[in-house]
């Protein structure tokens, strides 16, 4: 069976959130999922260098095959905009120059392919990735689950398929009957 | 003297443009000044990969000890920004992975700079430049100016003094009389 690891990051310029998942077939596990939190980092290019210095560390670490990234394309005023480009900006260099194929999808897409809803909050959002991804996580972790989010949706949308766990085979099954041995 | 090399440039996602100046003590020469042309690089995330790569290049080839960058805070609309913001972060990612230093320049304070007007046009710009480097190219170089004016931007800012020329001695002598060996 295929197998593929997923970064997924949510580049801001006050906290990054990150997930990496594994890819065996047609089902997935969670590597890994964090923070990087710089509220503290005054200097805007000290962020920016830290967001391109965590990136990096991160293919580094666990080499994925693919980066998707949360990437909203409109926001409340240009110069948030450009704020967030910049954030974007090196996340992406740092896939770019390991040879990583950068994969973009806006807010909406991810919370569309994660929930069924375009519009679902960030709760059901984490909700329906602990589910998917069997982790029990308080709510402290929800600046991760967007980076994860993004992984999981990069997942379905290159697979186009529905939401699979792997706790769930009676939904797979009725959802793939191709996929059952006969 | 002090011996110093600065990178300027102006990224964009159809044009960068860039210029390096050598300083040696109060007074600089053209070292090297071009565009980075992506008006046919349809893929955005390509486009950030050229710009990447040849800012890595330029800074592997000249070792510039300070990379000037102008950056705009403001522009038309928040698409618009967010690209902006995302050719800055890739260029801004190249320089912090060399770990060269990054000054950014508002447009309005590199043309205050260099022609002691906010508002000086591109022309007028490139033509000081051209006395102050003592360079001819023609205009079809002004893409150029652009990085090569906030690299001298940077310089006039750093040694807080006015445009001094190389072949404007007289001018010099009168502008730092401290200078002059008696």
């Amino acid at each position: 069976m295929a197998e593929k690891i997923i970064l997924g990051i949510d580049p801001g310029t006050n906290v990054m959130g990150y997930g990496l998942i594994q890819i065996e077939g047609p089902t997935m596990k969670l590597v890994a999922a964090g923070v990087v939190r710089m509220e503290k980092i005054k200097d805007h290019a000290l962020k920016l260098k830290r967001i391109f210095e965590r990136t990096l560390m991160l293919i580094d670490e666990y080499h994925p095959d693919e980066l998707a990234i949360e990437a909203p394309f409109f926001g409340k005023n240009v110069q948030s905009m450009l704020k967030l480009g910049r954030a974007q900006g090196v996340a992406i260099a740092a896939a770019l120059y390991r040879s990583v194929p950068v994969i973009e999808y806006s807010p909406k897409k991810i919370k569309m392919s994660i929930t069924g809803n375009g519009n679902a909050s960030k709760e059901q959002v984490a909700t329906m990735l602990q589910q998917l991804l069997a982790f029990k996580e308080s709510p402290k972790f929800l600046d991760a689950t967007d980076g994860l989010a993004a992984a999981v949706c990069h997942f379905f949308q290159s697979t186009n398929k529905k939401p699979v766990s792997k706790k769930n085979w009676a939904d797979f099954i009725a959802a793939h009957p191709d996929k059952v041995l006969k």
